[in-house]
């Protein structure tokens, strides 16, 4: 139950002089709940609402089918249902909200996630409440992470590290992509993670793909692959990305992983609250010129209920960095111009002293060995 | 290139008085471009958008970081990418239709995806199109699969089916719900599934949880285990669930399934083109009530891009069973009176025959027994 979560909602939606807050989104709702309610992020039409007001209370609503589940996590909470055939989440909402006193009231929403076909329905409902964007509120709030969110986020990057250093020791040359993705799976299940996003599997050429995953393709001497995956638990993600080759490496595999070695330092080095994110990116950014390497849009971001959250370490960015902050951080090239791609992503949490990394299972520099 | 989804499309949208469809949920552009854009369902602020017109042209919208990829998997296509940070999807695709004539022209869109924010910018940018909503139009011409369609559905069908077959005689007494799920998804990788969604491993009291993955719980003798999962292949999935006992079936289970295979029957001889999915639905309703069963509020849907579509086979429904159509069919039961549930879903294919059992892998219609 992430109370500190709420009481800080409270307080953003107290700044904002808002009555209420109401999460929609399957991130947001799970961000406020605690637990993702198992089918919303699966089919969009499976409407779910976190309702908070400014004044202490929390409702929930949620398909009928989801009520047991819910019930038996969330114990404490008013939860009303909303029959998926025949029934409306929007009128089920509306009317949470009017028997909460909030019909005439300044209701922040998502609008950058509420449909335009669910919205219509709402303010029909309740045509004198005031509906305005609560995204950029939201996406603010969860920057820095408490002290609960951070503890799972440690335990996610650790259980990610691992999974990739179990598949990579755990197939050789003749293996397929196919049985990396198993090996990588099964470590991330044993572990303790719920489930896992983003499986990025990309060998020998297919190392200059960006977000692919898994295929037939089988390793031979001299593949560089990169393996990355996000463990996902509660809906926290955290994402790490290792490099590996199979024998030799290739030329230039070694000297350009030394580069993304050597940023990865420096990022660490430079990571600390009171430092622009902009500033992160552009001594980065200065570095990776410097080292002849081509220049990629932003080398971090936050990361949590979603996959990437603010802040980003980019050029465009306005954030600081401050104490709880969880960053994923990535020193990547996806062409190398010697036909792969190399990539190295960590987790760091920022902190009162200047950063910790979370990822510390592969705590090696050298280049990571297929079935070494 | 999935050419007769877009043909259908373009008939749909002639129908309709359409100048152009756009999709832009992650599923619909899966459906007409033939792929998943990788991140899209990932990052919901990563938009995509498939763009087509009722006279035969094709265009697509994709973030910037996806244009490489995009490229690579539909050349024949125009691409225009918008740039993550900075640039706006909404602005690029406005230009895109402004580009194709279509800047006053009644353009289709998914009004129960596209969000408030969207929205307005969209129309901010083209204030004389006349956008109209599409869902059901999208959804209508979704149920009728296409052989493209409808072999990728076979094929993730048997993958489901023999991954459950697999991890159920792979683990026994003592293993946990961790080590059935890590043999589950090794098996759906193997067999060349891209990623899966939705695993459920539910055993013991947990078989009375509708949605909820693998815990740590351990297996002991007398335990029921409901399992599934939905591999996917290009944005399509198949859903397989089955049951299974460790060691002797506690009272009354061997009877409660030997109900719900006598349902799966029934369904089977009673699903044919030109009979109501919701006479379907009543006559499974008259036997599961006559076996003492009870009542489910449907005992199957539609499935394809999404995990669930239409049709339904539940008392609400008005279609009728067409050749083409897929459905997932699953007599279950979450709470049996007696501390377990227990469920049987399969994928089935209506023909002009009536209909072909896809998930034909586990044959036996005996309770599967787990380590045998």
């Amino acid at each position: 139950m992430p109370v500190e979560v709420a009481r800080r909602l409270r307080g953003a939606a107290q700044d904002a002089g808002l009555d209420a807050i109401v999460c929609l989104s399957p991130e947001n709702v799970a961000y406020v709940l605690g637990l993702v309610v198992p089918s919303q992020p699966l089919m969009r039409w499976r409407h779910a609402a976190y309702v908070l007001t400014a004044d202490g209370r929390d409702a929930v609503v949620c398909v009928d089918m989801e009520l047991t589940t819910l019930r038996g996590a969330r114990p404490d909470l008013e939860i009303r249902p909303w029959a998926e055939f025949g029934g409306s989440a929007m009128a089920v909402l509306a009317q949470l909200l009017a028997d909460l006193g909030l019909a005439e009231a300044r209701v922040g929403v998502e609008l950058g996630f509420l449909s335009v076909a669910d919205h219509a329905e709402l303010t029909r409902a309740l045509p004198a409440a005031a509906f305005t964007g609560i995204d950029t509120l939201l996406a603010r709030t969860r920057q820095v992470k408490t002290p609960a969110e951070i503890e799972v986020l440690t335990r996610l990057s650790r259980i990610a590290d691992q999974a990739i250093a179990t598949a990579v020791s755990a197939v050789g040359p003749g293996s397929s992509e196919m049985d990396l993705a198993a090996a990588l799976t099964r470590s991330v299940y044993e572990q303790g993670a719920e489930q896992f996003k983003l499986m990025i599997v990309a060998t020998g050429e297919r190392s200059e793909l960006p977000n692919v995953g898994p295929t037939e393709r089988t390793l031979k001497p001299g593949d560089v692959c990169r393996i990355e995956i996000f463990p996902v638990i509660n809906g926290y993600h955290a994402g790490v990305c290792r490099t590996a080759v199979v024998g030799d490496a290739p030329p230039m595999a070694a000297q350009i992983y030394a580069n993304l070695v050597e940023c990865k330092h420096l990022l660490l080095q430079t990571m600390q609250p009171g430092v622009p994110a902009r500033t992160v990116y552009e001594r980065f950014r200065s570095k990776f010129d410097e080292l002849g390497m081509p220049s990629i849009a932003f080398v971090g971001h936050g990361i949590g209920v979603d996959l990437h959250e603010e802040p980003y370490l980019g050029p465009f960015s306005d954030a600081t960095l401050e104490p709880g902050m969880v960053l994923g951080v990535e020193p990547l090239v996806y062409r190398t111009g010697h036909g792969f791609g190399m990539q190295l992503k960590d987790m760091v949490l920022i902190d009162p002293a200047g950063c910790t990394l979370l990822s510390d299972v592969t705590v090696t520099d050298d280049l990571l060995r297929v079935g070494a």
